[in-house]
């Protein structure tokens, strides 16, 4: 057991369960480079033995690993220092209680970001078999719950679109100046459907279309109702609408606010700055950022119009990235010591 | 000359100010084939001499016309019947007053719209020269306004955005049943910005792009505003965001509103019905309208999605055909008696 | 012999084989404006019973049809004048046996493409059941084999690639100027693989590809073998190579030629000026055709360069209209003894 | 404080010339990572005194440097250690003489890549007025041309297009094995259009278009024919043909050989293996290569297809990457002895 202390000074002994979607490849493109991170393992029960860089293609010379079957014995896992959960939603309920109590947990799915069991019921459609575990996680949502994802064992990873709304909305909630109903009017990019092909993502009709889905309904919306509760006093009714992107990656949200008094840019610029002076993946920018810039990062680009009472704040992210595995791996960073950015300076690209 | 009141019987002779760009590839698209059109000439000063098909490679093998210079005296053209105008904005104010008064109207630009000199002025950030025209002018929202249109000379088409937003609030609106402000996020696509090449429209950016534009304060509000005091008892907020999609054609509005009492999916669908009981072009779709499915036609989609007062309309149009050349030509047929219809069954494609 | 003209008059009884995919998708769109058409039937199992309009959402407003479940004795036919098979390969030699003699056919899979049974085993790999139907099927491409067409009661519908390839070949071919071995580098866009989703047309990785695939093997290159032999002296070897585009629509193919002796771009202009000076669909383009220009229509667009012997022919169509459903409607335009271009007058778009 | 002109010595001082087109926004992108890399100044004509990261938003957050005018006397840049130049076309000939004798260059232009001067003032339709200089430049194809490299004070960085045929090619060359014409269907994405928007790079016909350009006549032409001579016995004629992508990034060239002998898939396995043996950034994979996994790196995937004599190489890069900023630095890291992949494990994505 001293070798132990030394081997983690070098090194994070890391598994990946669920490496086949784009949450598990995203999450092995920043955590290969990672400075303090050894993979041990990355699970795909449907291409066990294949070689990773065959299935990721992206990832062709650079990893030289096989993707493993989920171990039989998840409680046998205890020499790693933290998992990441990139399973299809209902699983992680599964596995997360079966793990060592030394090991931690950074779940991407939806499994466990709801307090309320009969709301997740409601909005999953599945019965929860482990509430007692969901007791112990922390809502990853980095620049709002800092401290809390520092000492915690186990993390739930917010969801894409919950953290594009939540990082616009947090600094307006949590200085309480909304009055009103707000209205968030939110898109994304194909790639939020997940590696398996189906009729929304098909390419002859994807490329042309624009549409509405899930209407009031989204399973991001409790998260998000959720979370705001907890950032402040947040009274007023949310009204969310998830549209379709023809693009790979991004989500865009514009989320329509009254304040309670008129604010002038100069104002929200100051609010936003202040609230977010020490997060470094908050970008704000003079008028709208743009899906583009954020493509294949971890940054947030936050934007902002007023006229009178009316704010209007646009909020971009990449949804796979800071939606997923790149906050994934800034929660991991704090919860072993590290900075916050380690293995983080993703740069995006102009064109 | 006895002959040619009985072409005239045939034919509608008909000149096309301004082919060059979007709008007028779109006009020469449909009024080819429109069985009782002439195309008598087609303007583009830039182009003037160049074979039609040689700059719209579409209609290549279609038209065997070239483009002309504009007349140098517009009040010439007596021996037409219409003329189309598709001209920047600017342009159609000095030109209308030159027309002969026989000769019927079509002004796709902005300039005539505005019943408010200082608000066009405003808007448009010029001086309007023609305001005593402008009086004369109907504006073109054929579904809303039919019986104007049947006996206007000037037609004022209306603007994309304000197509797609006032097709989906007239109902609501003409019914009384909008309480609250109302909040349009509309989205278009790239054809929109024009013919002429631009950094919104480079192709390495945009095709990943996905931003908000002129926040509050797009020209086409105080149009919106001015049809829907017109239209009911609107007095509520208007808050209209524009934003760039990554598709050549389509709106795609997202219109928030609050209901003075609840109203369910059937009879919000009943409503609409009974609105657009006489209008072709308008379809009632469940769920949301996809941009996909109304490109390159004249109709546009509509779905609705209800929570208590919170009623969601979306509205999708082509941009350059309901948004512009199809909605003219709908308003052309009005105006000469013919069926709304005719020359209109463009028919969209599934990829 | 006296029922004809008037039947004529009245329209020709058409039904549809296989209308939920791309092909009768498109057939669709084309045959429900055709002035002497009336759709008797169209049959789609998994949609048996469900409206036309919602499941190809472009036709909504259009159609008031259902699809019919495919009827169990097509022997009881016979008041048809036409079908079109749209069906998956292997499906049309189980079917065309059983049609009444009386019912003219078009087939646009490849089930009867291949005079030679052992060849068609090999690239389709299953056996031919209706060898002996396959002797009276004509090769549909209309613009070589015309008169052939005229006469048919079976038309083997040209599969797009050997459309594309043909065309740009032939009057190369038929006047005899082709020496040393052809390459053929054709690319298609994403509609080509059909209506149902798959790894290849998955949106996220789709959009972003280009790539090739089938090397050498492409089941067309028999086809386009087979028809060369026939278009004249054709002894050289055809090195044939796909690839995918990220687009929906189109096929191109740079068709890399060296002819016996030097051709000027004036005399090969000449050439094909005049071996397609009855055809409508194919347009000469100076330089490069394009894509964008075909999409939506029944143009083959071509054109060339040259240096030295080098010849060059690029050649551009809708991968789903000339290349399926247009060529099939053009074939039965000609069948029926109506002008090549009936229903056909498909104008393609600017953006 | 001793510590500091340490670091410095262990940095390269580095300044770039043309920092605000694609070329300059990829060598800062992955410049501002680079462990041995100090950038100086990045010059910018049109958007001096303007911060970089407000002009590459990608970069915001990243780099705190505004945008130089370029430097009045180039000849007291001597406390540089090495100039990156991304100008247009004919401004490097003039920079390049009066740079001081210590400063290592690299070109990415096409000013120095042709030895002979005749052939660049054809190709490039300019005189050429710094032939002296161009006598010391070494041709920047890393993988084909280590050694000079290694000694090199003047790079020629390859032009995109001739990046990809030479990898393509160079082993097939090198190994006497060609016979007969070479034809290579090249295609690129719009960013190789540069960051200037004109009408090819047009969103709304761009997304929709595929088109050949240039045929026969393109400037990389010469450029490549002059490599293959260095490479081996390279007598055949070339024909080369560019066209045009909808997608952003990428370069993919079909190469149509035929071989002297019949050589088997293994076979070419294991010659391409053999010939890229030490050179990280050459991946050899099965089938076809696809720009999707590329992009975004510095990586070229070549694949291959044999029948017989005829041999199919598939080369797939990034055009800004590995065709431009990319292997500019790679050439940097060998000129100053660092190790190749330094600062160019730029990992690209699955969507």
């Amino acid at each position: 057991m001293n070798a132990k202390p030394e081997t983690r000074n070098s090194k994070l002994r890391i598994g990946i369960f669920g490496g086949s979607g784009y949450g598990g490849s995203e999450l092995l493109r920043i955590l290969l480079f990672h400075p303090n991170v050894e993979i041990v393992f990355v699970t795909a029960n449907e291409h066990a033995g294949k070689s990773i860089g065959e299935v990721h293609r992206n990832l062709l010379g650079l990893i030289d690993m096989n993707f493993d079957r989920a171990p039989e014995n998840p409680s046998r896992l205890a020499d790693l220092d933290c998992v990441f959960l990139a399973l299809p939603h209902g699983q992680a309920m599964d596995l997360v209680p079966e793990l060592p109590a030394n090991v931690k947990v950074i779940d991407l799915s939806g499994d466990f970001r709801l307090r309320d069991q009969a709301t997740f019921e409601e909005h999953y459609g599945r019965a929860h078999t482990a509430m007692q575990s969901q007791a112990e996680f922390v809502y990853g949502l980095t620049e709002t719950n800092r401290e809390a994802i520092r000492g915690a064992r186990l993390i739930a990873n917010p969801g894409c679109f919950a953290t594009a709304t939540l990082l616009g909305l947090a600094p307006l909630v949590a200085n309480k100046l909304i009055s009103g109903r707000v209205i968030v009017d939110a898109k994304t990019g194909s790639s939020g459907s997940g590696a398996k092909p189906a009729a929304n993502t098909h390419h002859p009709q994807r490329m042309n279309s624009f549409y509405a889905y899930k209407p009031f309904t989204h399973q991001h919306v409790p998260e998000i109702e959720q979370e705001l509760e907890r950032a402040g006093d947040w009274t007023s009714e949310l009204v969310f609408m998830t549209h379709s992107l023809p693009v790979a990656r991004g989500i865009f949200a514009s989320i329509y606010t009254e304040t309670k008094s008129e604010l002038s840019g100069d104002q929200l610029h100051s609010l936003f700055s202040d609230f977010y002076r020490d997060s470094f993946f908050i970008r704000l920018v003079k008028g709208s950022p743009d899906i583009n810039w954020v493509k294949t990062t971890n940054f947030c680009d936050i934007g902002f119009a007023a006229r009178g009472q009316n704010v209007v704040v646009f909020s971009a992210i990449d949804n796979l990235v800071k939606g997923a595995a790149g906050q994934a791996v800034q929660n991991m960073n704090l919860m072993f010591g590290l900075d916050e950015t380690t293995g983080l300076m993703l740069v995006g690209t102009n064109p």
